[in-house]
């Protein structure tokens, strides 16, 4: 698609496409939208993504996005903190709490381990996983990791990490078929493999 | 979806939520996708719509979106300014330049006469279409609407107000499918029916 008569409209275009998934045709609807609706409209639509990204804080226990420095999840009484579970983004997280299967906490790693994509161990929450599990408070870890070769690879090193504490490492069943990412898992398979969590075993 | 632990979150998915088209679990991925942008980056997407919004202007002849009072293709003397393309929105210009097969001039009426949602000929730049050719230059008007009912009426409509003029007043031919939006179609559908416009028939 050629640039645009206006340069103001052609930045807005670039913004929305460079999003994922948004194409330059989709990204022209949606900057046409915003054009019709008022001042204090768009300007709420702006500043919300800016003050999101300035300040965004996260839990410093689970590191889940938070307004505070323990997130309502780790703070709460009524979660039982002996069971920690490792997701990988907090998107995983709202999933998880979206089935109401699970009363537990988490650990947000922060992303997966991926060669390819030069992710390491050392890119990853893991050392402070471990701190926390060598408190002695934990006697049950979690792995809900997609069941992908990088979630299987993250696993299996998470597991040497774990398992010379005196806690048991589950992984959620496999109800999710090989291949799939967890995010793309509806509510009631991924609520009923958190539930049928399995000893985790090489 | 519930509400997620963050506020900040919240605001900016909601944000995202309130586009055509966007649902909430895109809303998230959005939100987290630009979590992971630098802030520079952030602002500037922001900040891309806010003035966009604030300082958007149109131009005076033919109303499309441009940075100067009027827009580089009223501007230009390589246009034909005797034929006038009149259009429903900004978007169907592109749309239409994209084809490469019109060099005549625009008129953008901003919507089109809709009755069930209370559009009626004076929401519409109907005025400033007859002023322009009631200065006598323009030889044919070519109307580019949508195939739809509220297309047709609003063809008709026109039809009666240029009629009286000394011009020539042409329709897109018709090889977009009836019920069919302009904006969906094809480039080159649209193109030949550009090339292919006929006298306008009650």
């Amino acid at each position: 698609m050629p640039e645009f008569s206006s340069k103001l409209l052609n930045a807005a275009v670039d913004a929305f496409a460079k999003l994922p998934g948004i194409g330059r045709k989709t990204a022209l609807r949606l900057a046409l939208y915003l054009l019709k609706q008022s001042q204090e409209e768009v300007e709420r639509f702006g500043h919300a993504f800016i003050s999101l990204r300035s300040e965004v804080k996260y839990c410093t226990e689970c590191h889940t996005i938070s307004d505070t420095d323990r997130c309502p999840i780790c703070a709460s009484p009524r979660r039982d903190h002996t069971i920690v579970c490792v997701v990988e983004t907090v998107r995983d997280v709202l999933s998880i709490e979206n089935t109401q299967q699970y009363n537990g906490v988490y650990h947000v790693l922060g992303g997966i381990i991926s060669p390819m994509d030069g992710i390491g161990p050392h890119d990853l929450a893991i050392d402070s996983l471990v701190a926390r599990v060598a408190t002695g408070t934990v006697k049950e870890v979690v792995l809900a990791l997609s069941t992908t070769m990088e979630g299987e690879t993250t696993c299996f090193y998470l597991y040497k990490k774990l398992h010379n504490f005196p806690l048991s490492v589950t992984t959620i069943a496999r109800g999710v078929g090989f291949g799939d990412e967890l995010e793309y898992t509806d509510e009631l398979t991924l609520g009923r493999s958190i539930k049928n969590r399995q000893p985790f075993t090489v």
